[in-house]
């Protein structure tokens, strides 16, 4: 999906929301264990429950994985499921060298056609290169992350007088551009987000951490909202496990509608489409 | 298995070397497409070549991985063929939140036994912690790595007067011990190594970028080989792909043996087993 194709769905959803996909086995509603596959039955209920609310869906790729095989054909299926209007991303935090990034980068493009992968930073450029030279694909950097730890290395003081991630940021603008690299930011860090759209006006920021993590949706709005919007904003755990009884996908379509109504005010003086 | 145990191999097999089983389909001889498995033919041909020169084996997961279901049946296999008596390596460089990061655990020591996965420090305790949590498993921290990115980010002074990776690792040894934490550090990266080794003085190494990469098996060994040996060091390409013809798995084992021989006259000192 192109960047502008992201900005008319925004404008005609009037919302910035993505669901994250973060389906755990062990909080998936008992009656569901009956289907043959119940992660993509529950999958399948959210996504018909919360596709008007969304723009973007999210499968944490970590879910499926630890089920081994049956977790990567819940995976296929959950993607082929969501409808082509939204935005697909692989939160799988990759990063290697050279020849296995582009490994990597072929796992979420080609063998699953997602439309952007969540990348890890500190092996530098040449482990982040391949994904962005994937043609007509995102690549979305790992700035500053929306958990404690991300005070450890990530906000540690260079000589150079950045903070670690804003030398990230300031080191990836110049390998990608705003048509195909988007930079992760906790909505957790409120402050830090105004920094970090002042360095870079123009490309989009995945922003987790609202919801279940605390992140506040307004503070985020006011840090980082752009003409464009260029936020998305993630909500998991709030939406998927609003409910664990039987009617677990209205209570999650309900709490998407709620989050996609604040947005809408958020977004009260945008274009319509 | 435990540092003893591994200890123990190293200097009854006098070798630290480990056989990264970076398995690409589009670098197999053409002969082993006619097997129902080639990937895995492949590796048993390599197994059974390499085994007796060397200690541990490391999957590249991400070979595996872009190769959807039937690379993860041919990764599961490949584990279930490495003898008991070597160390395995889940090459997989995960990080991501606590919750995640349990998955990710989860996935390479429950769902497939290996031994130990490489873990992306970038994210912080939080994200590293979950794999540490795991009884009787390692965790192989990425500290300097082999690749000319490592410039980027790795290398950054810090105002504490560190280097990023010197911040990782005087971080990560109190998070973890010698029993359950290794770090990754570049043989291409051998001025620095001998900084690592003085501040980490018990754990292991993990050393890839002996052969396609450049790195210098002598100048490793001079810079971090212990009392307890306390390095593994990789090659990869330069083994599996020593020969692209059908007796590609001799060719691998005298490259491997090659390097045990080396290894052999570098731990001459020690004792036997």
């Amino acid at each position: 999906m192109t960047r502008e194709e992201l900005i008319r769905q925004i404008f005609k959803k009037r919302s910035f929301l993505c669901v994250g996909l973060d389906t755990d086995p062990s909080k998936i509603p008992d009656h569901l264990f009956s289907e043959s596959d119940p992660v993509f039955a529950f999958n399948k209920a959210i996504i018909d429950a919360t596709k008007d609310f969304c723009v973007a869906y999210k499968p944490n790729i970590a879910f499926y994985e630890s089920l081994g095989k049956s977790g990567w054909e819940s995976l296929e299926k959950t993607l082929n499921y969501i409808p082509k209007s939204h935005f697909t991303i692989a939160d799988a935090k990759r990063g290697d060298i050279g020849n296995t990034a582009a490994m990597y980068a072929r796992t979420f493009f080609k063998t699953y056609e997602f439309d952007s992968v969540t990348v890890a930073p500190y092996m530098g450029r040449d482990s982040v290169q391949p994904f962005l030279d994937v043609e007509g694909k995102w690549t979305i950097l790992l700035a500053l992350t929306s958990n404690p730890g991300a005070a450890d290395f990530e906000k540690q003081e260079l000589v150079l007088g950045k903070r670690l991630f804003e030398e990230v940021i300031n080191a990836a603008i110049t390998w990608g551009t705003p048509e195909n690299l988007m930079f992760v930011a906790g909505a957790t860090q409120s402050a830090d987000l105004q920094i970090i759209r002042k360095l870079i006006p123009d490309h989009f920021l995945l922003i987790p951490g609202v919801g279940a993590q605390g992140g506040d949706l307004k503070a985020v709005a006011e840090a980082a909202l752009t003409k464009e919007c260029g936020i998305l904003v993630n909500a998991s755990r709030s939406i998927l496990y609003a409910s664990s009884s039987e009617n677990f996908a209205e209570a999650a379509g309900s709490e998407a509608r709620s989050l996609q109504k604040e947005m809408e005010v958020l977004l009260r003086d945008f274009p319509s489409v």
